[in-house]
């Protein structure tokens, strides 16, 4: 059954193990006519790729992307894109010794009994390289998003019990990407790598949160009922590895207010109906209402420690388990291109399905 | 764009309006031969139709279902289920007011933006009466879960501030159908009520969460990469009204843990491969471990208060706006059967889904 | 699996038994803003429906179309239309001779091997009665391609052996429905009665061609691979009860044909490019090209025939059995306005999906 | 919007143009644990490839394909299969006459004008190229089908004028592969050979027909209504290029029929309930009885000729264009493997989704 697959009209499809030839991705459904800077593509590929600082994990991927399909003399041409990414510096040996035995956390146990059998170099189609073919695939839309000056920007908020308190209007993004960890707040993103460099010391991981704005979304993206822009957020942000919650708007804590406090009261700014608050986070009854887009993203500790854990193997014997490999003691720095990128996938999806809401947007 | 449409395998597509003549839903992948007990579907019905408590809207609607096909002598024939629901204390009257203006908070202007018209009549289409068609079509989901012995259930776990501070296994879920507000702790559930209905008294609403466990999941549901098993949890309960979040097993808590902390060590437990702990929350790579599946949903406060607001009109107008109908003090008592029935259309799903895993049980 | 399902953004869903309470169909991806004519509606299902002429099964139902969503004051509100059809004139004894024997040629035994179980009565949901539904959501469509000029004509172009030799250009569509065999040659048509009528005597059936034409269809339409125009037109029309082939443009006889002789020739007629022949019926790579687009659709001799027949019950006993019921000696008149609701169906698809083709047109 | 994929549980994705770096397509949904059989694959592309034989085009592609993922120690692991074929012999100088000018009958117009821009190396998306994507997956699909002792076979029924007048069952089918052109009578085969190098020399092309057959086809695949087994048939051999019909068991000639002769009499052969006769083509009510299906897929003469023809240019103006580059005088000798693969993927779709039509087959 399919299912690695994602978007309604502008489609990706991913392919590709950890320790394979390759990974890679197709873009079905990517409108003619879309001059495509690859240097932006290759640009975001840096940010997710690993080896990039100290605090992330040490395998050297260059992540370089190739064109096989889809674009001519550098314009889309409406048939599917085809981006390849080889990998190179795949240790497969490094992961012998998991071959039989389940490592705590990880998907080696449930692939196995889903499907007999599995690729267990590097942890096969269950590795966060994966997500690579995602970052490639959503620079693309992300340039399609840029002709209607959609801005999505992502970045770290918390690491452990470390939180970033402030809220996004009182940040300077541009501050996000000269500290290795992608905190908007300099002083704060001392203190996340700092831990994140102890963390990393005592050979254990951290988890740690996202924040997502997309800015100048137009008003009428999302549906009604089962595809709620929210709705298609969470699916896409719940599908990156190590993901455990998403919330958007005033999320968890608006669990907590009441009607009086919450109701976003609609006002006349000039030409443009806007709401005087945004507990809705932009979207209202599943659609944008023009505001600004926002949402928090809970990743978990990466599960690879190395440390020594009990665990079973095959046959169910009881073992010692150590953590080889080359992991990243926290996914939050790496992750930030990646909820971008998922994103930026949603809003361009529903942004193409908003065509033809209206007969007379199709006369 | 299609978009009132909910799973691959075991499909259902919804339809109707708040005050129209009607709602429903087709099911369509139900595998013939399931013996439909209609009593039970009556009975999910029962427990998500208004007027059933002090603490919830006093519409009066039976939300009778009726059986238009696929069933055949009480049995299922493998061709589309229809189920119908008449709409029948419709008071359109009292909406007339908001025909041209934009409630806070509401869908009101967000629908009116995308389709240029709006059926404004209890909100159209935006209504959550769209989710009694989701609590049909999930009971007949249960009937086929009941044969593996897949157990679904859905308790309030928090109003406002009030909070039930209790792991799921401490509770007594025979308790949760004991009270009007659906909490298995009895104690917690008489402060929630006298919450509510001091809320109510305010002319005011109130947010709060519900938690969900799945017992008996089989090993193996979900599938790798975008369709999660709790990437589709997330997205179905987020296409649910008045719902800001979603975090299964350790959650938004675990991004504050350590890898050391966090991993669920594999044990042998008799025959069976278990974890120790479960911070996983049942699913690891996004499938199914066989162990407990839980997560809480974040519901916001209901926008409709029976207070005076400032909005705007069509003209963009500012208006005094107050509210009328008959409308919900707090949502989750009655979305604790929604949500049982999106998780009971995302697990059986999956379960289809996973027919044709492996070579091997196709022969 | 759900199968019950057509198209991708113009997406149908239908449902219903031939004696079940009921049959149906969801429209889900109607624009919205889209005047609806009921009375059209009406008078499509009235060409397609049983009891309107002598030739054809004499089952009464006035097959009365009701709307219960998605349309708001007489107009499309972008959310799903239901369209619903009681069935009255059910004669379910007429069937209780089948419960446990297959009719030859008929669905009886597939459905029992695939599902164990099949509602008998009048073939269930294997009956043609399930294109009222499609005849019912085209009307629809038909009045969204009306905006745009383009114009949908099917016509009976033989019966058995009997052959209407001329080319659509030399025909008067107006002569259609003066006829009950729908046939544009008021001679041929004649012929065509009669020879149904004296079929018809014998207790037997008789097979027969329709051809459809597609008018002011524009440039653009369809899509390259797989989903081409006259891919999915095929589909359509194999998915209608009894058909046993498609061909298009030069279609069967294309295959004796050279390229020198096959080829069209671009000629510049005014500001148009035109094709000077049009043996490519209208489509090239897939994809519409402005010209006229044409097809035909074989339909096999229906097998209910009122008389004795040999054949097996369900515990395999060779028996006799003889066609009761109310059955047509030729679907072909009664197939024209499926044939039309079919091609509506595709044409409104394509004609959405190709909003987006082009990034200019999204600007 | 996506188009370029097939298939609902075991679905393809294809990409690529035909002077492009490389052409391919991933394979979603192939269940783990099929040993893969490389040579099989490389030995139906050697089938297609282009410059096997005298009567092909000249072009020399080896057509080897590259599994990049999906395959672990030559076993399936359910995860997507990516197949990569590089594209060597590409000549695109001989394209640079068409660059601004359309050739006859080719998609050169319809795609620029759809998407304003178009690769117009060797047609691009538009070439025949793309069916190489199509042999691969197939071939993996039968290797599925082999499982289940399901056999696929094409051959060649008829070229130009000249006709294959013999029913399946009286050939030999070990004889389509010794001969060129395809089919399995050897004198008819050297007058299609003969034929074919005639037009050739005259620098023309030629149409024909193929005739599939699949036996051993298990009862109960296909749907009821949309997704009729012969209906999916009819897309998948409509979207190859060139196709211009369908028609399966009777067929066109069955519109002549009577019923009394057309209906297939049950008869009971040892344990199994089969047909008399089998114009029905295997497939009653959408879905196959055990019988064998068989159809005829009808091409079109090649529109590339080596003669010059009128055409027009992108600015309208009247123009002599010659054929150039290397074609294929008759599609039908490289189209078996394409029909043949076309039907295994269509098979093994719906052999995967009758996995679950039953409860008592998912308990």
């Amino acid at each position: 059954m399919p299912s690695n697959e994602f978007g309604k009209v502008f489609k990706i499809s991913t392919f590709g193990e950890s320790h394979g030839k390759a990974i890679g991705v197709i873009i079905d459904g990517c409108p003619a006519g879309l001059k495509i800077d690859s240097d932006f593509i290759q640009y975001q590929m840096n940010r997710r790729k690993p080896g990039q600082s100290k605090i992330v994990t040490q395998r050297k991927e260059n992540d370089e992307v190739e064109i096989l399909s889809g674009i001519f003399e550098g314009t889309s041409t409406g048939t599917p894109i085809m981006l390849l990414i080889k990998n190179k510096d795949a240790k497969s040996k490094d992961y012998s010794h998991i071959k039989d035995s389940f490592r705590p956390s990880h998907a080696d146990f449930t692939y196995q009994q889903k499907y007999g059998i599995r690729d267990y170099k590097g942890g096969g189609r269950s590795s966060a390289r994966e997500t690579a073919a995602r970052v490639a695939s959503g620079a693309i839309a992300m340039q399609l998003l840029a002709l209607f000056n959609i801005k999505i920007t992502a970045y770290v908020s918390s690491v452990g019990h470390l939180k970033l308190d402030k809220n996004y209007k009182e940040l300077d993004f541009n501050n996000i990407e000269k500290n290795i960890v992608r905190c908007p707040d300099l002083e704060k993103a001392e203190e996340f790598i700092e831990y994140i460099a102890k963390i990393k010391k005592e050979g254990d991981t951290i988890g740690g949160k996202i924040t997502c704005i997309i800015e100048n979304c137009p008003i009428g993206l999302g549906a009604p009922v089962f595809d709620k822009l929210h709705a298609d957020l969470a699916k896409a942000m719940l599908s990156i590895n190590a993901c455990k919650g998403f919330e958007y708007g005033s999320g968890f804590d608006g669990t907590k207010m009441k009607g009086s406090e919450h109701n976003d009261v609609f006002i006349k700014d000039e030409d443009r109906v806007r709401t005087k608050t945004n507990f809705s986070g932009g979207i209202q009854g599943g659609i944008s209402n023009g505001e600004d887009i926002y949402f928090n993203v809970a990743f978990k500790p990466v599960a690879t420690i190395l440390q020594g854990q009990k665990s079973i193997d095959k046959e169910g014997n009881t073992i010692d388990i150590q953590g080889k490999g080359r992991h990243d003691p926290c996914v939050v720095p790496r992750a930030v291109p990646i909820v971008e990128a998922m994103a930026a996938l949603v809003i361009t999806d529903h942004l193409l399905r908003n065509q033809f809401s209206k007969v007379e947007d199709l006369l």
